[in-house]
């Protein structure tokens, strides 16, 4: 009889486990009475740098309807042409480099100029418009280039007296503070040109129109592979991840390239050691801009008049980059205190179709942010810099969060849930991803308050105060969204963020 | 062994509960076979008030994807400052009383008047560009107010003479009748200055996008307190609910505010016993314009004049009340039977972001609305006053609901699911709130009804009638959505409705 | 102890089927491994055709939130007029036929000319101001038409002579290639005026914000039954569908009707074997215009006149029909390999509110279509003619479709999805339904292509491949959408599709 007793332990523990599950059958991911700071659950290594990805199941995660990342790209790593099922919105947390991205039915108006390619100029220019010859194109070319991938160097150092004539659609300089607008299905790659880590994050809007597939980030290669698979998803673990022109039969492939099967079988097996972002040997000479800030005056007065003259209407030309790290165009500016820029669709129109909004927050020590909720939007803050201590309380009334939170960490924050943050290091800087394109913050304090807007009357008999003290609370705060803290905002040991 | 057969049996009904579960894991919340007049299932008191939820849970609203809730607000009673995470919109039942909004980022508009204000006059708004002047307001001040709030009575007497003068947001008369709308976040109190309840319903829209997180309402108090819990929410029954400022440390409080650390805890200890609705001493002067309808004429110029000249354009400024109640503007309307008003996102544009609009109908006995089915929307019908016979018919043809509801009821009708109403007292009345800014109807009978949209064939095969009758069905009802109707609609004893 | 092992292995496979089930508890439905060709699950037999049915529980089809049906109307068939609570797009497959669609609150602007009708001529036209004149239409005619429904034949010949002069709403001509876009709600009948049977398929976008119930297709008839029931709904399946008139008591509709109580009951009780496909006997007299296409000249001036005059800007004259057949009107036509035609809301308005667009192709044997993803939609593809071999590659690169699909197969192609295509019979044809109002698509190979926008070295080192060989992989294909592929796709059999 032991046996059935241990049967029956067995049969109820199995009771208590599908009780537990189903009294939760109403969806409330949101009901968190604990939020935590949030670092990466996966690390997926390629040959010239990392994606970190956070457990888009996490609660409050889940709650908010997000996805997190950060790639980290070391000098020369190319994170090689990916898209994915959802809006993207990435800011540049440290370094620069390039960003290209490749939109549907778009013109390649980056071309090699003819003056530095007087031998065969012009051929692919006006070969463009001439189908049926195909197959010419690489006659008489037979022979060079065959060196495969690490011959490149020195190959490409031949590349301007051979007169490769190449043109591709828009590449962009990129740098710390750019936050760049993704749409779905759009591929896009990133190259590290500097000497240190480029690091972008990015955040996925799972729950909007704009992903037609299910709550799950799926990132679609065109190149490169991921050999420890899609961890971040159920059945997808040990599934090594490869680039989708790899998954047709490599007639195909030949066939629609127009290429030898040989060359379609090579371009199919990617290096599996080399991941996602791999390094470019070599030059990488791809037809650049000048950096955008480098000449500020310039570049405005060209930006301004891109969106005069109706060119920023066509989606090809549609702007997708503003960099929020230029205290000049600050919202909220205090040489005091810090800055605080916001980004959303008034600045950056694809946002509207993208439902995602940013906001930009760089604070000396000891300022405070005073007390906010977002009206309509769910964000994501994640630190760029430094450490603060933070408070979020719920819709309960309970403190759900109390605690540092330091570089590199990630906390959600629920639609409504209130907050307040306080630098503790020298400077705290961070980002923060809405899920709004115009997302409304209300404050608790300050002159653009809730406290302001009502009647003395309601606060006084909301808060069972004397009208005097109901004026305190509502006139003795000038501030609108920054100020000074004098010292530590709780009084108890704060509680450690662990993640 | 007969442990054993018990055990058997144990885990059988475990199969079948869990059977049951996953049988219909694919969603069908819409797959009513019965639906029934709902009565609020929970009772949240307060010392001036209560407040009164429907089971969001119930099968019929979880199919529509909206909540339910009626606030009883007796004479001086204050319903303190809370905002939601979903669009609300609200219809006045009973009374009369003031309302306000808290619009982030929105100016003071209402002020007091100087003139009587001569000591002090403009101090508050003089000072408002003057950051760092924090601190000064509350010299010389200091003492008076101190009786906290059972002395407010007394003091508020004498505020004209000691000029403290307010500045607040926009300040609402509201009455019988008004549909009110409120964006997510956006904090919204209510005050009884009437000698009535005040009695206010609203709907909340769980399942549009502008609600972020799960499918719950999720009430924010900015004041007063909830000892019972969400009882509406799993797991938060007997977790009492605070105000969100209670839930941060005093010491944020203070610094937020400017404010003494005994104040600070002072506000976030409110009396436990009052709950939201509190009752207010003495005076209640906020500032507030005169009603809108007593003097039509002047209110509907000014209203267009307000539309005309571009001030509608603002989020400050935008309209968020009409009154249904006047019979004047209604859209059908026959002295014999009733009328009937509708309010979509063309009379009052919010509601295009709220996706939400109305209906008010008020029809006399044995009127009958002609059966009619929702095309883009859910709809929840509430009963104000009266009584009427319902019938409800689903998607496969079956009758639903067939039964009397009456005075503070509520029926789910589903998008597509037809219904026909008879009143069967004096006077029936009951407004509708749809889940689609233009919500539209189609009816069964009456000349712009389906029957007469179809061709005589089509009638007269569909029905297997001849095509004189197909004629009778297609012209004899010339009326649009009421008519007389001149007995009971059900041959058996109705159905009695519960809930 | 034998049954305690049996109890034991009993509960444990119970563990593991719940394990299985909870272990997915977190969505996935598109985490799609392998993809089939589908064929319809479900049959409805009606007397004068059948509805064919396609699961809309398949994982693939949940995956893209979508439902589709098939309806074969043969000769003299009428679909009776039903409205679905989701938006629809129709495809006319095969044959020509009658539609009309009745749009709540527009007017009968199709009527009877009088001139044919010199006996009772205006009389309904005159008396529609009249209200109160009801039940006096029904004087005078009765004795005549009394035969029911198999003496329509008959009376029907007479009704030139006996002017019944009959209103309704707008009835259109529909052929082959005609996309029909329905609003959910509106109902909308075909009748089959050839000779040949009227084959129509449908998609129903469960997941768009337009359906407000739950993911279940719902149609709801006004006439006819289904005796089956709605066999796709679990907890329907042997419970008889009527008409939603059946639902309600026979006094309502009498009432409602202002008809006896008699002929409500007779409309009440559907010939149970009729379905909701009837054949009509004698004549189908409903006014139609002329068929579009017939004209083509004139009817274009009129289509573009209607355009310029602002008639398309109300909803009861919105165009919502387009034919996809016209090679001259097609996106991409090469005379040696085929069409193909796009239909998205700059073409169609009325789109824009359903969140759905169509795509219609027919290739040549041979003929490919050049590798793409859809960037922002997903797609079903159904097969109107001929067979094609098709692969589709998932988000982690693995082809999770290789094999042939034929007439009358449906295949889902979720969003990001590669696929390619390339025709096997001497002519392969097919219609795409996509979930976005403009959807886009992205290529891999040709002159639009995703490679051709990426820099060579984005190409070379993400294949790694020489520069020389990612010149040809870019430039080599100068087609856009169509080429030529000189033989099978696929080295192995081509794995068969099963349904």
């Amino acid at each position: 009889m032991a046996r059935v007793s241990s049967l029956l332990s067995f049969c109820f523990t199995l009771f208590i486990f599908f009780h537990g599950y189903t009294a939760q059958k109403f969806p409330n991911e949101c009901q968190l009475d604990q939020l935590n700071a949030l670092e990466p659950t996966h690390v997926l290594k390629s040959e010239a740098g990392r994606i970190e990805i956070w457990d888009h199941q996490a609660p409050q995660l889940r709650c908010s309807g997000v996805s997190f990342a950060r790639y980290i790209i070391e000098a020369k790593g190319l994170y090689l042409p990916a898209f994915y099922n959802t809006a993207k919105l990435s800011f540049v947390a440290k370094g620069h480099g390039l960003m290209g991205r490749v939109i549907p039915g778009c013109a390649e108006t980056y071309q090699d100029s003819p003056l530095f390619q007087p031998g065969r100029g012009g051929q692919y220019g006006e070969g463009q418009g001439q189908e049926g010859r195909q197959g010419q194109g690489q006659e008489g070319r037979h022979g060079q280039g065959q060196e495969g991938r690490h011959g490149q160097g020195q190959e490409q150092g031949q590349r301007q007296s051979q007169s490769f004539r190449d043109m591709h659609q828009k590449v962009e300089q990129i740098r710390t503070g750019d936050t760049i607008a993704t749409s779905p299905g759009v591929a896009q790659w990133f190259y590290n040109d500097g000497q240190r880590p480029l690091v972008i994050v990015s955040v996925f809007d799972l729950a909007s129109d704009q992903n037609q597939l299910d709550r799950n980030p799926r990132p679609f290669y065109l190149a490169g592979n991921n050999p420890e698979g899609q961890v971040w998803l159920q059945g997808r673990e040990q599934n090594p991840q490869n680039h989708i022109i790899s998954g047709f039969a490599p007639e195909v492939i030949a066939q629609a390239w127009k290429i030898d099967l040989e060359l379609a079988k090579k371009i199919q097996k990617p290096n599996e050691k080399h991941g996602n972002i791999v390094r470019v040997e070599g030059q990488f000479s791809a037809i650049r801009p000048p950096l955008r800030g480098q000449r500020p005056q310039e570049e405005e007065e060209e930006r301004r008049g891109g969106e005069g003259n109706g060119l920023e209407e066509t989606i090809c030309s549609a702007r997708v980059t503003e960099n929020l790290d230029d205290p000049s165009n600050a919202d909220v500016y205090k040489p005091q205190l810090g800055y605080i820029s916001t980004l959303n669709s008034y600045d950056l129109p694809i946002l509207r179709f993208l439902r995602l909004s940013a906001l930009r927050g760089s604070i000396r020590q000891n300022a405070m942010v005073l007390p906010q909720w977002n009206a309509n939007a769910n964000a994501v803050l994640y630190v760029t810099e430094g450490e603060a201590q933070v408070q979020v309380v719920n819709d309960n009334g309970d403190r759900v969060f109390d605690g540092q939170i330091s570089q590199g960490q990630l906390l959600s924050i629920p639609q409504g849930f209130a907050v307040v943050k306080r630098a503790t290091s020298q400077r705290f800087e961070w980002v923060e991803f809405k899920t709004n394109a115009n997302a409304q913050i209300n404050t608790l304090a300050g002159r653009t308050s809730v406290v302001r807007g009502l009647p003395l009357e309601v606060v006084s008999n909301g808060f069972g105060i004397s009208l005097e003290e109901a004026r305190r609370v509502k006139f003795n705060t000038l501030e609108t969204t920054l100020t000074h803290s004098s010292g530590p905002i709780s009084q108890g040991r704060p509680r450690v963020a662990y993640a």
